[in-house]
């Protein structure tokens, strides 16, 4: 099945001069300067060797999805790099659900989702969270398309592999978007096996977060290879290389780093639990996480920012319907969040 | 006036999490990583210090901005960066053009314009370049808006300064859209100092040609505040920090190295001189250059660009009305041009 949207169909998407990857080339095809860039850039960078920077990077990421590949056992044809997944999916948005209605997501989620359903004409519809905080998949039936943060933002509430399976049977037409920002965090299971069985699911994931790259915005997707090619046909109609070199180098350095990974993810974790004790003991009503981050709740939430910033904590509030009453809390450092809980210990004491 | 584009007007940009300058902060406000990037990205960048990396870049690009605003005698809020002029461009379509129709480009340009156009929802029209490949300013009264590269590519040729003036004075109710990709290279002077007068002049740069920073994707606008803001709302739109930070931090130091980038281009404007006139020696008709490329006629072309290849020399060629007898060819090191001419010579002999 196709799930392009109309415009996506339409497009003519532009072809860029070919990137050769062999050696050997005189290359005067890109207008690319023949010269290295000025010794101030190596300086700032502190790298030996930024010479390569005066060619394009390779549009496609093909080493970077390779290795995404490789880590999660698809084929790279499965897999889709752009500049964060704030990019990846603004493009998703544009290749299959632009000029479409009846595309849902939670009433409670990123805040980019509406933006960008306004941007490219999407007629998003908001499915309401339970009253827990949790999202039922019964909300979700026979849709033109699907957008779901898993786990979930800012509450960071997860739903299990099943329930999105479920989402998926009873979404054969659209295109479910599982965005997978903090999945890496999560005690469920991630959907990108899920991906093999279902053409029409795509996962969002970023480097930003467990990766620690958020400074490099890089950010990918998997899915079918029909969904992915979608994705590459909107990119080369906006920004033919949309990653830039460093960032595709670093990104993949990263992920294969499977040691570290797993290292760094288990001391948040640990932490996460350390903190949410230390709250509850404190009788702070906090969501059940499976996030890098808590969303606490407090009728004095407003006052307890404000508290929080006075003494140089930064943490996120809302003043939305259903969410006024919560900060979400970013999991820091041990110390970090030792440091926390003495400032919310002390609040109005 | 406001020249923003009905779409962009409509538009409720998504707010990202306060990014602290100063020292000091417990920022736990946007789920980042307190723990810095896998030894690994430190090592494939050959870099010291990549821990920042775990935080998100400054969406604004200030100290980039402010570096491209003091080199070009504009206020810090008369840029706006992003992640290549590609981008900047798209962004610009959106802001500007989008829904819009009468909006002006040559039949002969950047082949991006009308990709664009397509995406964004912008009925562009396109006015025929003269017989001798040169815009003429008369057919660009009265528009929506219009879009030139300056120098244009692929046929190398500017218009003057004066020119774009005309197009100003002619234009009062659309974005006048200067891509300056080329300028660098050019003996035309930059509409840069006309952006102090007219409200809807922006011009849009590149690092990508005359810096030597193709890998790295930036590019920017310069233009009148309101114009600029008008950029960074569909941005927020779209995608809150565009510019990863080694991109930025490069950039900065690049555009500081006014003395670099002189010695370079006026390397690449010698070797040009020196090109064409080989070229012309063997009887081939060369338009006159203001780029770092050559646009060459033959009525061969399609034999030549493959006699080219297969001495592993890329070129492009377009197989296009107007333009499908000719080449374009990037001015390469003095050794690089001297090796085409060379080939070029031994063709069919």
């Amino acid at each position: 099945m196709d799930f392009l949207s109309e415009k996506a169909r339409r497009l003519t998407p532009y072809v860029a001069g070919l990137q050769p990857q062999g050696a050997g080339w005189v290359k005067l095809n890109t207008n690319e300067n023949p010269y290295p860039p000025s010794p101030k850039v190596a300086e700032v960078l502190g790298c030996a060797d930024v010479a390569r920077l005066r060619l394009y990077p390779d549009g496609e990421s093909a080493d970077l999805c390779g290795a995404v590949a490789s880590v999660y056992g698809v084929g790279a044809g499965n897999v889709f790099c752009a500049n964060s997944s704030d990019e990846v999916l603004a493009l998703a948005f544009q290749a299959f659900f632009s000029g479409k209605g009846n595309v849902v997501s939670p009433d409670i989620s990123y805040g980019f989702y509406p933006v960008w359903a306004e941007m490219y004409d999407v007629g998003m519809v908001f499915a309401p969270l339970s009253k827990n905080f949790t999202i039922d998949p019964m909300h979700y039936e026979d849709t033109n398309g699907v957008v779901i943060a898993n786990p979930n933002a800012p509450t960071s509430i997860a739903i299990s592999l099943a329930d999105v399976e479920q989402l998926l049977i009873t979404n054969p037409r659209g295109v479910v978007l599982m965005d997978e920002a903090y999945m890496d965090f999560a005690q469920v299971e991630s959907a990108v096996s899920l991906t093999k069985t279902y053409e029409n699911l795509l996962v969002v994931r970023t480097f930003s977060k467990s990766h620690s790259l958020a400074g490099l915005r890089v950010g990918y997707a998997i899915g079918n290879e029909k969904l992915i090619s979608g994705l590459r046909r909107v990119r080369d109609a906006f920004n033919s290389y949309p990653l830039d070199m460093l960032a595709q180098t670093a990104a993949a350095a990263a992920i294969k780093d499977t040691a570290y990974l797993k290292e760094t993810i288990s001391r948040i974790i640990q932490t996460r639990t350390s903190t949410i004790k230390a709250l509850q003991s404190l009788n702070y009503n906090v969501l059940p996480s499976d996030a890098n981050f808590i969303f606490m709740q407090n009728e004095n939430a407003p006052a307890i920012y404000e508290h929080l910033r006075e003494n140089k904590i930064l943490v996120r509030h809302w003043n939305k319907p259903r969410i006024k009453d919560f900060l979400r809390v970013s999991i820091g450092t041990e110390e970090e969040m030792t440091a926390f809980c003495q400032t919310i210990k002390n609040y109005g004491g």
